[in-house]
């Protein structure tokens, strides 16, 4: 299972089979472990310390010695030392000249200083060859060798060479090392290990704002509004009925969301007949996080479809459903059982069915935005599959929702306090997406479109 | 997340860190995007066209040169043209010569053309490298930076050095290239981003085929005879009942579909005496287009489960038991309750616990199918799980539908207009299958077999 | 479909276009398949064999001549012959000096030899670059074509230049290489190929015990005991009731089993006040399993779901509940309908909704471990992923068992021959690794132990 480290090879023709050795600064605990994993790949190590003291936590094989001393003895010197101590490194300038120096360093905050630690070790020692590397692989799972997520080593650097012989390092130690360009690089890498989900953040932020607003207003009209009027105690459905309120409303608004800022750039793009102006900031952004808001989405309609399967199961269905038997019973003594009501029984069935397409199509476009799918599919197929097939999605689970309501759509009846049933509120977004997109499909508002998507502009303006 | 771009380096050991200016022919959109984004990486861009003068929609950076202007001051030409004007490079050719040419060009449809594009090109101006390159990236999202799905640049041609310089640059962009040999795979590459899942064409229309076959079937026995014979109206049946029946007969047709071509191949195999002939062209086909197959079966058994999981919550369901117990009610009056029937106990949980441990394992094979799974797995753990895992899946539905029919199977009773229940329809082919399968398990078919697929023959043909 | 080969470059700069002859000893199954797919490729093939007889299976291309002769026309030179016949390699050792030989073999059990075979071909030809390929390949898929899951060829050599050119070999056949550094890890790749789910063996075998186990605990309690006490034939209950009895207790408890061993090397290290010593064996692998026994307890879990929803379609349940129904409608005549009971409305809403909770996170955890999907994800948040999910996940099952005996938990009602009921047993290992970990979380064992797992040690043994 372990196989698919190291999918490149050492290239570099006069590469000798013999391993070259590596110098580390700092004997803390990367240091260590980095050195432990580098003498088993079959590095000569020497560590670089202020007490040349040996420890017993410093692997045998590995030598101690002065930051000079162990400088002199190879060719790459690994910095396990944390930015506010690389001052120390300015007298070691000529010693460092054309060594490669590879920082590993992280901080604490995104974006903590005005340049990257590998940037200020640069121009620190300005002599030296500065890679970034190393820095996203944790200590302790390079110890444990339980790497599970982060086999990845993002490598970058101005030096060709020297980045490559970095890279050489990083798979031979059974990481797969990423080049990710120029120094500049640096920042981002330094911030990557930092991040947390930040694709994420928008979408789980909006949609916990939606739950509660949705929460409160259903405990108003199944919970409150019962107990208040008809002195009944509902507080149960807190754990099912108002959750399988919530999660559909939630799954049909944010795939109305992803559809949504589309529509809008077509409007823009349209309005301003070209397409080589930027769209405001949040446009952009929403466009960026169309992915996490599909699959949040997902995750609601998935939860919903749950909530549903489990309806007969409830204690309370159970009761309320024998105890109408019940109560039919003792009427049917009479001889009249109640017939089959065709229209309940067509609504009920397409309802379902409805939503059983809907769902169905969703975890489609679930599948085909695993990394690993997507990834074998090409644009056109990619663009059939989120536009066309995620447009059916909507169409569907649109329907669905409107014949749940059936009957007793928009009739009076159901409004508790002149609160509309909330599944009404989840119909605002899709309705407006699905409008706007049938008006964009006719041909005069379709054909200018994509004329203007193929780079045509209304107005050109030649600066000359 | 966007990080597994460039996961090879860039490794001519001579390659300084001034990136080298680039040429691209044709203002067109697709090369002003390419060319922004080149800018953006660091690259001197010079544009060559007819008419100099400088359009405010070519990025600023930028230069606009006459073609033969422009093609001097570059190593890398870009053709941002389409094949039709291709002959304006014959003039030219001694300024290109030596030169490295992109040619980044699509068709319209597939296989347009004789000759790939990147080969007529080759062929108008011998003297310059041809590197086959960036068709399948679309430059809205090259612009836009939504790279989802096509981050992947094949790259192929015949000068090693040449496609080098081209996949650094596509690394550079942020892009991951794909080495995918000599120019003769330009034909291919070209028609790659024309491909609509070519190999799910043949499964998807096979199975829309025997969709309405049975759509119809069940229609005439379900809704239509009970109308005629009885006056009943079931029309309601469509939304639901008819599908249900439906997607559990395309799922276990198509799965045994899928072991079926392995179990003619052995056939043939055994009767020709060899592995050294070609199967017949129907069977190479069928055998490739399994795994997708497989999947198409997977999403029937799927919508398959979730129609069943509903029926309680139908409200045709609802009324139908309710009228049951009602009319048992009146009975139990006289204290008759009916007793359980232990039979029926038995085969009603009996066919639902083979369904549920055949959809089981049947999800468990797609989930090995998956790219990033399966690339995780050997050859026997690979063979194990499609082999006897999927046999075995095969065998547990077979045995649910079986089951199913329990008492009634077979029974003349079953008979409307003397069509047999749809899912007796359903048993033909995965029966064959099996019974066919453990014919061949015996020894003395089984032997030969592998004996043969082991390179065996039984009248070896020695050409001296 | 089949693009993602070959995603790396050739690159040697004195590459030069035409392909160098290919020498294949052996004319056996897998040598004749190789060179089939080398001719295809543009590699001229010459086979050495002992008789130069040419058969009409070998590729009408391909010249075939004795060992001698065949190896004198090319540098690289591919050995498709068993391990025992190596030896014939000896008096051929001077026309071999400087070769390259691609060891391709393959052993019938793990470790079946002290060395590897790629290992002993160098030992027998001090002279050659030995480089081990190919092995993990099967002979019918490469004839096939249809290499689904071994498109990657495992590639080890101590030689760079030798295993580059075999790396280009492998590219150009449409295979992926990869690079597993020096020869002596031809032992591994050897094996590689014999394994079938060696992770996996412990979780299954583990699962397999323990359902046998509470399979006959839950037939004693729920078929025998009945039929004894009560003379009532339960024995259906083996189909459904029974399993949806073993499911969630098995995926309980294999879900403590995963987050046990951490809190036990938690206390180890608390013990020790070092994380500088080695935990015992059988920790170790039992933290190396943890993956594979999540997703077995997922399994479970899924199973549990589906089981569970099938509930209400069973005929049995229906009896039950029409019964109940039917008897309950016989006093309802004296217009005593039964009221809800709130309680149980409650217990019940809570308990299906903390498993649906539970599941859910269950199954994002188990999407998470897909590789695609953790590659693309940073060491902080695959640990908040794996550690925070995977703890909510634990307490939320955990609770979903506790809240589904409610009112009847520990009542000695519930005992049956002095044996609890079955899920209690499970509730064993989650309440011990919960009670432990919110025992851990207290600042003063969490910040020792955070400190010894930064490296800190209560007792430094320097060694000087």
């Amino acid at each position: 299972m372990t196989k698919n480290s190291s999918n490149v090879m050492a290239l570099a023709p006069n590469t000798s089979n013999k391993r070259e050795t590596v110098c580390i600064f700092g004997t803390g605990d990367f240091g260590r472990a980095l050195g432990y994993k580098m003498i088993q790949a079959g590095y000569p190590v020497v560590f670089g310390s202020r007490s040349t003291q040996t420890s017993s936590l410093i692997p045998k094989d590995a030598e101690v010695l002065s930051h000079a001393e162990a400088a002199q003895k190879a060719a790459i010197i690994i910095i396990a030392i944390q930015r506010q101590h690389y001052n120390f490194l300015t007298p070691l300038a000529e010693i460092l000249r054309g060594k490669v120096l590879v920082d590993i360093s992280n901080n604490l905050k995104i974006n903590q200083y005005p340049e990257s630690n590998a940037e200020y070790l640069a121009q620190l020692v300005p002599g030296a060859k500065v890679v970034k590397a190393f820095n996203t692989v944790s200590a302790w799972a390079l110890q444990s060798g339980t790497l599970d997520a982060s086999r990845q080593v993002f490598v970058c650097g101005d030096d060709v060479e020297a980045k490559q012989m970095v890279m050489d390092i990083v798979r031979a130690l059974g990481l797969t090392p990423l080049d990710q360009g120029s120094l500049l690089a640096a920042q981002e890498i330094e911030n990557y290990p930092l991040q947390l989900f930040p694709m994420w953040k928008f979408p789980i932020l909006l949609s916990l704002g939606l739950v509660t607003f949705f929460f409160f207003y259903c405990l108003t009209r199944d919970v409150i509004y019962p107990y208040v009027i008809e002195n009944k105690d509902f507080s149960f459905f807190i754990a099912i009925s108002i959750p399988n309120r919530i999660c559909p409303i939630l799954a049909l608004t944010l795939l109305a969301l992803v559809y949504l800022p589309g529509i809008l750039a077509a409007i823009i793009q349209l309005y301003r007949g070209t397409k080589y102006r930027r769209f405001p900031d949040w446009l952009d952004k929403w466009m960026l996080c169309r992915k996490q808001l599909g699959l949040v989405a997902l995750a609601f309609a998935s939860l919903h479809v749950l909530y549903t399967l489990v309806i007969p199961i409830r204690s309370f269905v159970r009761w309320r459903i024998s105890s109408q038997i019940v109560s039919q019973a003792s009427f049917a003594l009479n001889n009249k059982t109640e017939p089959l009501d065709n229209t309940n029984a067509w609504l009920s069935d397409s309802y379902l069915a409805l939503g059983i397409l809907g769902f169905f199509l969703f975890v489609l476009l679930g599948i085909t935005s695993l990394p690993s799918v997507s990834n074998n599919v090409n644009w056109r197929e990619f663009r059939f599959v989120q536009s066309k097939l995620g447009y059916l999605t909507l169409i569907l689970c649109t329907a669905h929702t409107l014949v749940y309501g059936g009957k007793w759509f928009l009739s009076p009846s159901s409004y508790r306090w002149y609160l509309p049933s909330a599944y009404m509120l989840s119909l605002v977004f899709p309705c407006i997406v699905l409008v706007v997109k049938s008006v964009l499909i006719f041909p005069c508002l379709d054909k200018p479109l994509t004329r203007i998507r193929q780079g045509w502009e209304r107005n050109p303006r030649y600066s000359e």
